[in-house]
């Protein structure tokens, strides 16, 4: 617990992050002051109807126990693991299992409060250009590099929602369009395949087995991103290697988002982003190579939310009403 | 001359079109009928003064004759053939030969009026969502085809202007990242290679000379895009291969674009989609193989403003404010 509203005149906003193994949960002022945060495990994941009940218990329980009544909540936000329309529809929420689910009608029957949902890193995006590494930009483009590659496009301080649920989908870009191995998405050659923390380890076993380069790698039993950029920090020439053409295909379709938005900065977030600068060292290399010349400066940013970019940014989609 | 506003009381707009070769303009109603439309040559187009001062009494003169005071004058919107960034100033535009010109703050001393500033292609993208093929929809992406290849992004019926003067700069997406030849831009391997005018021509051009296989464009002295799809429509081979090659070019990049901002829609215009349909059936035959599935179906139209697209999307400029 971290504060509480001063006034009790103030209404109160929850943002939710959902998650495949978590449920997360934030209790902020109307300003956008986190006051309380706590998760807990998503069980029954599968189960919609279980899913959005346990949200809304929890929501409500919690809420109660710190004092705050039903007449205090102006809203909820909702980050899911899944493509979105516009209409608060989840297409597909593949983690979950969940397909054409209407989640903000659906949930009203639990929760009757103002709600507001969208995809878990298009919220994050929110998160972190209002609260975190963003703040002060009004437009922002932010990557996240996890076990796949998300992303969320912020314009004029408004999430980019898109129409039919795949705005901000940078992970599913078709980059190699001669690639033979098929994305989780069905195409072949999306960044994902090569940007994501799976696909970093992919690159590194790639040039392990086709090379005899000499390589603190080839130490590891399994190896993680998090080791391949520890080996890149030791200037490891294979994992030197591998990072060059991480960031070669990273920083070339960044350069093609430029040239549709142009936004004030980019944010590179999710787990492999722990590795700091260094990252984006390899990132800005290649996107200031491809980009178009107007938006070649654009800056980039490590992402300062983590975990919590989420929470954040489902908060700031209930500020924005 | 098409009308007049009814009821004095009533504002006008003038929207203007300034390219290198003519500076187009139209008086609309406030709520965007066109009343006017007429057209003069840009002379002395590298002189900036020369032409701003052009612009500002061709619009009053023009504004007089036909009864209304600048009173009435509710703004002006002008696109502009460059890339403007997020304070209406000119970066860079290459057929008139100016850059860094604080254009929205110096055409203020020629025309002392609410004035607003875009790049042209981005501007014909506001004309087409409001007036043209797009109406109805919210967010569109405008892509058109002529000696280069523009593009303006609409998102919630607002243009997205980008922060540094590169937003819809579709053309400039490096989209073969081994390319040898050098675009106009001075990177290699941008769209605006393969699917302008002159792209299609070069891709003929080079197909004609590195193979045997007969056409109807070998009679010709000097190929058009015009011919490439004219032959296409006759079932030539050697032009429709070049029309695959186009359509998978394009397609491609589009998908790439659907990712950012998973527009309602994509209208294709300028010179090149003269040639209809047959357009769109090549585009979004490889559109839909690269697409993310969510926006695999979004539909595509052929742009209905033709040249007066620039003028319309000058005038919303000014009635969104």
């Amino acid at each position: 617990m971290t504060g509480r509203v001063k006034g009790m005149k103030e209404k109160i906003i929850i943002g939710v992050d959902l998650g495949g193994t978590f449920i997360k949960f934030g209790i902020f002022s109307e300003k956008g002051k986190m006051l309380e945060q706590w998760k807990v495990p998503t069980k029954e994941k599968n189960n919609k109807e279980a899913v959005m009940r346990a949200i809304a218990q929890e929501a409500m329980q919690h809420m109660e126990a710190c004092g705050y009544t039903l007449e205090k909540l102006q809203g909820i936000g909702i980050g899911v693991p899944g493509s979105v329309n516009r209409h608060g529809r989840i297409i597909h929420a593949p983690n979950l299992g969940w397909s054409m689910v209407d989640f903000e009608k659906e949930m009203q029957v639990f929760l009757p409060v103002p709600l507001f949902v969208g995809n878990d890193a298009n919220v994050a995006a929110l998160g972190e250009q209002f609260f975190g590494s963003g703040k002060g930009c009004d437009s922002l483009v932010f990557v996240t590099l996890g076990t796949g590659v998300g992303g969320g496009v912020i314009v004029n301080q408004h999430l980019v929602t898109g129409c039919f649920g795949g705005a901000g989908e940078i992970g599913h870009m078709v980059i190699d369009p001669k690639e033979t191995v098929t994305c989780t998405c069905g195409n072949k050659g999306c960044l994902e395949q090569y940007a994501s923390a799976t696909g970093i380890v992919n690159i590194a076993k790639n040039k392990l087995n086709a090379t005899d380069i000499p390589s603190l790698l080839r130490q590891k039993e399994a190896i993680t991103a998090k080791e391949v950029f520890d080996a890149v920090k030791e200037q490891d020439a294979l994992a030197m290697e591998v990072a060059e053409a991480f960031g070669q295909t990273l920083g070339h379709a960044l350069a093609l988002v430029a040239s549709v938005v142009d936004p004030d900065m980019f944010v590179i977030g999710g787990g492999v982003s722990a590795a700091g600068d260094i990252l984006l060292d390899y990132i800005e290399k290649y996107y200031r190579v491809y980009a178009f010349s107007p938006s070649k400066q654009t800056p980039f940013k490590i992402a300062s939310l983590g975990n919590d970019a989420g929470i954040f940014g489902a908060a700031r989609m209930v500020m924005l009403g």
